[in-house]
């Protein structure tokens, strides 16, 4: 359904984001970029993932010119603080009571490049409001494992969907890629 | 982290309710209902999901009263009409025609039985808006076959997840199952 008139690249190493590619039926390669990740100071926090994608995708852009290169960066935000991945269970843990019954914002980024410029990009916001749940449900939880390597150290779309009421947005931007914004990227390099 | 005090049936033969009760980290078998799943006449949409669901746990439940039976039941619904599983390609194309641009909602009915009798129901409601898509792209679609048995003509959590703009509500209420109606069903069943 979705083919593309240049070879396409994914710049991530998030499964998540491969599994949502490939579920949309895209054809890609993966070559995950290695940009600084830290958050530039000043900038302001919804601003970050769009800037971040466009670092990865123009750092493969330029070893691969001739192809389509899809970067994408997600942050969680609460209240002005910006929750990335935990550095440990203590952290996990207090992030997960930070988010417990409350409703925070995941911001994905995306951004698509070719010829080492940027072709488009664009940022999609999805809020997730938690359940309220104790320490001990919580700690449970992070002994799992799962949240260690998760941005707000929760995956909506593993065992962490039980700690979340309900969304409004966009799913996939939550595991990490909004759809329409992504098709919206491709649209231009869509074979009629 | 879910540990139930008796043994658990799944009452359905759908491949996502059981993906997503794995998910949560639930054991459970599967026992699908033989159940006439014809919407009784003079009731309204919203309410029929429950009532499906609860003839579906209460007929496995008389057969194994020792363990608790958990059924489900999901409903389309559009401007109060409810659209089911298409009949063939020529319906999915019609559902999804209905559907694309709008925003509709998705009722799924939870039910517990033990003994054989209900012990817990409930439904939660989930809004879907759909991108507005041309004939042609839903023709694709429909072509790869999703479509055809699924409620609505569409898998939100399959390629059909190119046709949502956003959901508001919980996403796995949309694939089959409600998180936290479930999880407060089973509540009373967990070991401490």
């Amino acid at each position: 359904m979705f083919s593309l008139t240049s070879p396409l690249i994914l710049a991530s190493q998030s499964p998540r984001r491969e599994q949502i590619l490939r579920m949309l039926g895209f054809e890609f390669s993966i070559l995950p970029a290695d940009v600084d990740e830290t958050i530039p100071s000043g900038m302001k926090a919804p601003d970050v993932p769009e800037a971040l994608a466009k670092a990865k995708s123009l750092h493969v852009s330029r070893e691969h010119p001739e192809k389509l290169v899809l970067g994408a960066d997600t942050l969680v935000v609460l209240e002005d603080r910006v929750l990335g991945k935990p550095s440990g269970t203590q952290e996990a843990l207090q992030m997960l009571s930070f988010l417990s019954g409350r409703t925070h914002q995941v911001y994905t980024g995306v951004a698509l490049a070719m010829g080492g410029k940027i072709v488009g990009s664009g940022t999609a916001c999805t809020e997730v409001t938690f359940e309220t749940w104790n320490k001990d449900v919580l700690e449970a939880y992070v002994r799992g494992g799962e949240s260690l390597d998760k941005a707000g150290a929760y995956a909506i779309q593993g065992q962490g969907a039980f700690l979340v009421q309900g969304i409004r947005g966009c799913f996939f931007n939550v595991m990490g890629l909004p759809i329409q914004k992504t098709l919206r990227l491709l649209q231009p390099y869509q074979r009629p």
